[in-house]
């Protein structure tokens, strides 16, 4: 896998979150590695809001872990 | 994507409460950034309490994050 | 919406675990905002044993948030 | 409700261990407050793996808590 | 039920690991505590990915617990 | 099982992510031990988006531990 984490610290949440859609992202690629089949799945899951709302809770967890490395930008 | 998290920092828990709310709402648009099949996709959970309960789960993951970000408003 | 969440501090962990009951609850009329819509639901999720747990779920992480915030009623 | 919960403190592991259950199942009976209709469900879900899992999980969250609140019993 | 969970604290990250596995298994146990019928739910949940997947999930949010009982074994 | 999981320390953020994945994979296979099973399961999952969000998601919740361990490699 190419290097693409190399530091927690974001400048503002906004990028933090952006951050975590990334390592969201990321765990479904190094599952499935093929980006033609992920882009396959990608209308299927972004017309069900179940999925949409999985996506969600994933980013909301990467994102409880992005805020505590940045100290919450306080 | 606009600017919309600026600060973790609300003055009332139910500000961060309202918060995490548009943040779990967020982490469905950067998956589904077109506004029109959202709307066409919300009947559909708004209905299924399933859906609801996902949502609301969601809603209380990043919640834990904006509570911790305030110090739970002590 | 009308002011519901002014602190997370309760008296005791039961009323902490109640307020994590409502905060879930709450969670589901934001999405979900008109009562009657949510009162036709409520015999489906409440007669479905995973509906059941998903909502004991929700409950669970909200109040590991109102635990946190009165340091565990210590 | 009945009184249930006035503290989160427990002498050992296991016994907050079996709090977190009982935490777990009175997120049910809020939601469900009909005993004969939780005892009407109890063989659906203790014959269906996912549902046991899923009980599980809401087990280990409110451990979390459990054993944040007792400081790990060291 | 009998004695089972006397400690979190464990030698290595990898006996930690495995407590969180006891820890989740045990949560399917006392909900269902007829091991004849655990013993016939098993094939079910393990050649299904998503019930493997769940499995895996408990057992994380257990070993979030052991590990920060342990002080991540630093 | 063989000797996996001597330490949550990493060098950096990445390795980490890439420990949770292991972990997560791990998580599978304690309670699927049988390679051949795991390697026909896997094209199921590895094609359904809903399965691959709650991979990423186990991984995501691991991740959390590996993080805090590292104090976000700070």
């Amino acid at each position: 896998m190419e290097l693409w984490l190399t530091s927690l610290i974001t400048e503002t949440p906004q990028e933090g979150y952006e951050l975590a859609i990334k390592m969201a992202r990321m765990g479904v690629k190094y599952t499935q590695p093929d980006a033609e089949i992920r882009d396959k799945l990608r209308p299927k899951y972004a017309n069900d809001p179940d999925s949409l709302t999985m996506a969600s809770q994933v980013v909301a967890i990467n994102f409880q872990t992005v805020a505590a490395a940045n100290n919450y930008w306080k």
